[in-house]
């Protein structure tokens, strides 16, 4: 599968109307559930020589809108690797302590080490996102933010660490369903928060929003993807998907050792 | 099946001779593989429970001696598992900060959150246990220590936390046969590590060092077991066995939410 086509291009104007919600490039269903098994016999594999090599590391951003699905993805995409190699992070309304820093003071402490898979459950792109729709930060502070942040990549990069950051596009319809589920399903109920209602009033202002942002950040290198997310399915093979290449390029190799192995006698 | 029994009794003086390395209690290999997955599912399911109610955690403790398991029992027992709600950590030899402080200072950053299942791949029991067969700290500040981490396990306790702490047995013979293993398997090579035969010539004095400390913190509420571990197919149903136990026994509930679902409307 071509996956570049999902990636946004550096500098390039972006208008996410153009891009699909409900795609799901051909593939049916029963395929991707198919072929689900061997992408993550082969994600296993490349993640055991990343950990063992100790030398490169992944960081995966998730952003979306509310029930846009970023535990869904967590859960499905990542429950088949090996949770040692494995490092998630949710972020959350910062506290009072993090506000006293700068916007990457928090994040950087869990970016990941060498050999291994940090997963951000949103990120520092709320720095951008969040407070701009809400008026926190002004067009001026929000470019010194677009440059501190490709600043930021470049140094994780410097060092080892490929990115990949997804944006999971869903409709405003689907996030009307996966509310209704929340409220009618009694074991989602805790999932619903009211202030996601008053978020989605301000759908037209978060497109906006996503669309500078992604279109500020994504460079060649830490390339920004809109992912086709109403349906799950898609969403989970896609990235699967683009994990596996990634991974495929880093090329992970097993440590070699400076001993004889065929010499050491054990008593 | 009874997972009591493979409980350290609180004070009571411990024989590591008299449990078995290679017991499976009855079962075959082929039952733990068929419930394998059932386990995993119930496991699933109760995590879910965990991570939503954000009320309790669970620690889980893993010591062992060289190649007795650690990384190969939470590859099988935690892979099954969404990573967004397990959070593993290694611990190696201190860094000259690590030492600055007290030797929990380093581990309590690491205690699982609310929601969350902790486990340590190494722990400060290595504090109490590779110190102490070196001779660096002395009967009494081993002693002392022991307090220390009772009082710490207890004050865990008090917020919440659950603590399952598991030394896994193998024999003198099974450690050689892995070690062996490593030196034959070029993808291997580099898990073996010269030092490990220095520890292996230590062989007695561990084990001393393992019976005083599983004796003296063994507590009924944050037990030592003690897991046949030379069978790694029975160490994993085993330690997936209590772990099941032990979550149905935290009983973990979705939250109750303060509004009434279905008088909301979603515009």
């Amino acid at each position: 599968m071509k996956t570049e086509s999902y990636q946004v291009r550096e500098g390039k104007k972006l208008n996410l109307k153009e891009h699909s919600t409900d795609g799901t490039k051909g593939v049916s269903k029963e395929e991707a559930a198919v072929r689900k098994p061997q992408l993550q016999l082969h994600l296993v594999k490349l993640q055991e020589r990343l950990h063992a090599e100790e030398q490169q590391s992944l960081l995966v951003v998730l952003q979306t809108r509310d029930a846009g699905g970023k535990d869904g993805t967590i859960k499905h995409v990542f429950t088949g690797l090996n949770p040692q190699g494995v490092n998630v992070t949710g972020f959350k309304e910062p506290t009072p302590l993090e506000l006293s820093h700068d916007f990457l003071w928090r994040v950087h402490a869990h970016t990941p080490a060498a050999g291994m898979i940090g997963v951000f459950n949103r990120s520092y792109y709320e720095d951008v996102l969040v407070t701009r729709v809400h008026g926190e930060i002004n067009k001026q502070e929000t470019q010194r933010r677009y440059d501190e942040i490709r600043a930021f990549e470049i140094s994780l990069q410097n060092r080892g660490t490929r990115i990949l950051k997804f944006h999971l596009n869903i409709s405003k319809d689907e996030q009307k369903r996966r509310f209704q589920d929340r409220l009618d399903d009694p074991e989602k109920h805790w999932k619903f928060s009211q202030n996601d209602l008053n978020e989605r009033a301000l759908w037209n202002d978060y497109t906006r929003a996503y669309e500078e942002t992604l279109s500020a950040t994504s460079t060649a290198t830490a390339p920004w993807y809109i992912i086709p997310a109403d349906h799950k399915w898609f969403r989970n093979d896609l990235i699967m998907q683009i994990l596996l290449e990634t991974l495929n390029d880093m090329n992970p190799k097993f440590p070699k050792v400076d001993f004889d192995p065929s010499k050491i006698v054990i008593e």
